[in-house]
């Protein structure tokens, strides 16, 4: 095989690749001027969140006081801007609507977003909370926000709940995959979640698309809130959009490598043990184990 | 301890670190001219890989219709002759051959991995379409080429597979564990998987080396496929290449946590329940579950 | 919502992220000149102690026998400098000491932390030759190092348990995060591990901060060294730094996604099987298993 | 002077500079959505054309017959792409129209100017070819396209020239600029120039915006073809776009340092010598020189 | 030659190179803590100044009146940090002090530096309004300020001179060489120079360090303000800092390659023609050119 | 002119770029695996030449005595490695040699070259010496090295001058252009210059390829050292290699603007005054000025 039956390969290999039918499956066709989502813009976007809600910690680390409004003005204004990008992207994907209905509900879409900052910081510092009390390894909150992957998890979680929220399609999901990637923690946005939430280790979870969590609730690493099964319509697909994953009550621990599959219910202040498949409703306050 | 005690340590260590004995065991003498697989190198070829099979997608993302072959015609140019870079090191590395043949070698089987590229794309489409019809939380494919894991991992596999098939050693681990560290999904290039596979949420999923998997499977995160035991030969060495994990028949589903061990069958049809631990040949069209 | 309303909801968001009280929960204020760790720096850190410990494998790869020291010599003087960034920047955030004596600290553990990298660098090599002898898929010593993520993840564990030993808080878990984070494998910088350690797969692995593994131990995927439960003081809050994971004696294999709870003891040469919950000592040369 | 001095002073500064009236001199205020300029873009603008226009000696070096379509392809499209956003920021900065028109008059010409890339570069082949006749110091056209400055610079005049025909504001001088602070050669894109034109050496010639330069001319360095005066209106502001800079005649050769200055005509094949300082026509076929 | 012979040389050179004796000459050897001036420091420290002297122009340019604050407020901050840390290596490169006072001074004359920011505004903008008004060809001031050499070379100047004016060793020098190198203007920090100061074209431009200037100069390229020579001291070594180089009054304008040497004095008002040589005084509005 | 106008405007070009003619006259066509000079590369050689020749003001600041070997050796081993590659790529370019011996004989060359370091790091040290005796304006020889654009114009040139010496082709003059760029002075690498050779300011000087210059020799900014003419061949085209520049003798000072052409002798001490025109032989220790 000489350079010119390699160039020949190549050269052919590329027109095979380009034409209309092979592309026709896994080609996104973009109407001009529309761009897609981008997963550098979503990194920086999650970087910027980190250094808003934790100044300090992520980010510039150096801020002060006197200093840490010009910090966060320049983060949120970037944060803005850039989500309302992503948005757009987003919402170009989902629906066929023109340029400037697009621009415009994203940008009001991603103002509301910044206009929850505050609160998302008020409900994370419940979470650094949690993180804090629940493990005897933790020497201070600062190696929880530092450290812990359940914090980024469950930050990205809570940002992509948000603009779920909002009606943004396609960007949730994708936020939270990447702290999937990050951290084994997989969480999808669509999930409810109450204050002082934390998961131990983290690798392995999955908490489904339609789980509710009460307050105060600690998972530990390999626990799925999973779909028993989930109903099909006429042609054989799955039906959107039913209710099919766990509630968790308040006050609830589910220990490493437990599966609680189904809409049932754990009741408050229950315990389920490690490496158990959980179907059934669990009653408040019960402790259920694995038998020997 | 002055700034010449810390001087002198550290010229010490160094001196430590650099003589013959202390090199010996991790070491990798390099011969003239001879590189070694670059990290960095495979991740572009990663990027590059999923620019060419999902255009629209990954790389640059505004391609439409009419520009598309430039795209397509630069990224595979890139692509192969950082393959063949690529395919060199992972030669060198295993044989002791002269620069001239790697060269040659490593160039042809290059072109012939980028002649498979539009068969890849083929099969990677009913894997998407595999994970969209089997997820009710999927909103659409874009959705799912965006952001589910599996696609990545069985990506990156279907790419190693291809590698492994024309001779290249040490590479398509590499590109396998690439995938592994972001998705936590470890597919052994060796595998041999058909199409309209898919994995939900995936992490934890270990696929061994002499596995065998029909088409339309489905597992779920934390299944293992893996050797009960291995034999040893007259050294107490693990004896390589021995067919020693799981044949799985077409239409299975293995539900999360599950471990299947050794070289049995799972047969076509066949449920197997979460958390459980099948050692022995599976019926098909029979359902298994973890005893309460 | 016009551009003015936008540019409202910003700055008031602004305002509201930065008040003393909305900061109060979740912001770590500085001293003048003090610094935060840098993630930056402690990937750096990890790269250049890869370079070091498997020259020819990670860094510049073309290193040769005769120029190896001035490599191994410029990557352990930037490795030094970092090293005591970095330590400064953990003791400060531990301890309220004047600037001289952190400084002076710092670089003093620093350069001790250095002049332990020829024993670390004998240690990871028994680690290597455990991986290489217990898997029949590995080919070469080379796939071991440029693949496995157990050598990852342990080598980052090697050397943040020096850090622990020289009394550097916050660091060393952020560097076993990182490791958790790339390889899934979470291992407490507390925990004290014999030579030939390997782990296979490796995602989903928890070892605690007060495990005591011995030599020539092996654990498979999804395997957790945890605690049972922990202490609580008169407040409720979990006290620090009791012994509350297993011992696991020499020669002890753990298959996959057991769980062993608590400060029990696995006596030497016991197997562990997969998917099983052990909260009670093993005999030394036990075989546990899971029921059928 | 402690910290909190120092940070008071910082604030205070940012106060002042912030305020109204300290901006109102220096401050582009942008309306909502309008981006400046970017040197950004533009160098790599600048870097795009160089590739198109002379492929295999910039941008991907390795193009060959066979490829180069798809190199020129992908190129072409992120110059017109980026060529577009930066036509419409010179539009925004000059004119107060609305941004349907902006975008729109920016696509438009930025595919103009694609559209005379061809004949860009058959204009550039004759100045290169032009500076190796000329220089008995220029071993191959390579050298010249290589290295010389008169290259680069005419490059970035005949393509700032082309954007100025197409009534782009402000983007022509920027990229004349950036061709001065990189070769020392300052040409205004209003001035015309024929074919088959260099400069050798370059540093410190300047050639005004009405200049007319005719084929086959050669100027050496520090050479000025500069306004003698400017008349002035009742303001006393000088009247911008009257004709106020020589005439250069087909064939004619300028020395180093010579100073030309007013709406002064230099006729065909004249020879003007070094260091002079010339304000009166200059007959065809004439040499003039400094008096001794 | 083969490969052996090759790395002795490369090893025998740098053995050479790193001989005492070899490096005495051109070898800064550092004390311990000690860093030397950073040219990348230098040049975003530059890019700062820019961003907050011209908002809106340079820097992000998306800034508006709501948001400007913050942007100024993080750039001043960062040009602070910086600026302390490049004068402190400009001290300690000057004088053998200890650390603290290098610090600490350092850290005060950057914030006097920054509290000079307003007032370099104010003067800036008189320069941008003098180019405006003396140049025909520019169409706005958005243009001068994006493309006139002149005024970056002007604005790293009164930058430099401020920093001198505070008793800053080598950092004003290497400033004004960086605008040197970009622009070809080369103006000393130590000459002084008045308001309305403009430069056209502006390459080859000479001010020494001695000169002063009044208001409302205008020079061309290649002006020349020297020194015609200067006196020896008894070992025939330059005597430093002696008046040398000329005084000019306000309102002069000098034309292109005037060459202007020694303590003369050009009076008010006064015009210098091009290519000529002065040595001595000209009077108050006297108008002087080349002999033809 | 719609959206797909804009792309048949696009697509038309790239094709009318893309044939062969259009391309014959700029398209530098590589035969296969032969690359480029690479601007880049060379960029870096310069970075790692300075560092190694100047130890402490380049590359990483912060050596000491004790660790300078190792950075030395890493950045000759680069240095080396780079300079191999770009001498192939200016063999390849200037002769169609088989690719072996243009990979032996670039890689013998870069060894010969790298012998050469410390005798030019000697013939540097005089260059800095006799700028700072020169000029009173100087504090230190450090700001000599920092800042003076001539040191790096000077370096540049005799590393250029040893390539040229050593037969490389192509690459010696991209080398003096890079300085020329940075610097406004160019140096023909063919020129011959003595020790103790400076410039001051230097903008605008031109040293053409056959000048042979001695030592203590001093140029000040806008010298020329030209050709007076160049005779032509039958062709018309000029004979290349006749030495057709100034002979300058040792000890010579030449002010600046002042023009030298031809194969003359400037006599050793001889003075040259600014703004003149040289163009016959000047007597030893002889002193010519402008006529006034």
């Amino acid at each position: 095989m000489d350079s010119r039956d390699i160039t020949s390969i190549l050269t052919d290999t590329v027109g095979k690749l380009s034409e209309g039918e092979a592309l026709g499956m896994l080609f996104h066709r973009h109407s001009a001027g529309d761009i897609g989502p981008s997963g550098k813009a979503l990194h920086r976007i999650v970087e910027l969140a980190r250094a808003i809600l934790f100044p300090g910690y992520y980010g510039n680390t150096r801020v002060d006081g006197q200093t840490i409004a010009y910090h966060i003005g320049v983060n949120v204004e970037e944060l803005y801007s850039l989500m309302a990008q992503q948005i757009e992207a987003g919402l170009a994907h989902a629906a066929d609507e023109p340029k400037e209905w697009l621009e415009q509900q994203a940008k009001e879409r991603a103002a509301k977003f910044v206009s929850k900052l505050p609160e998302l910081r008020r409900t994370l510092a419940t979470d650094v909370e949690a993180a804090y009390n629940g493990d005897p390894a933790a020497t201070s909150k600062g190696e929880i926000i530092y450290c812990y992957p359940a914090i980024r998890a469950i930050a990205n979680y809570r940002i992509a709940h948000e603009l779920l929220l909002l009606g943004v399609p396609l960007i949730p999901r994708i936020i939270t995959e990447m702290a999937h990637s990050e951290t084994g923690i997989d969480i999808h946005p669509g999930a409810k979640i109450g204050n002082y939430f934390t998961i131990d280790h983290g690798t392995g979870v999955v908490i489904g698309e339609t789980c509710i969590i009460g307050n105060n609730v600690k998972l530990y690493q390999g626990v799925t809130l999973g779909a028993k099964s989930f109903p099909l319509d006429e042609k054989g697909n799955p039906i959107k959009g039913i209710a099919r994953h766990p509630i968790i009550g308040d006050n609830v621990i589910i220990y490493s490598n437990a599966t609680i599959l189904g809409r049932i219910t754990i009741g408050q202040g229950a315990v389920v043990g490690g490496n158990i498949w959980v179907t059934e409703d669990v009653e408040p306050g019960a402790r259920i184990v694995q038998r020997k």
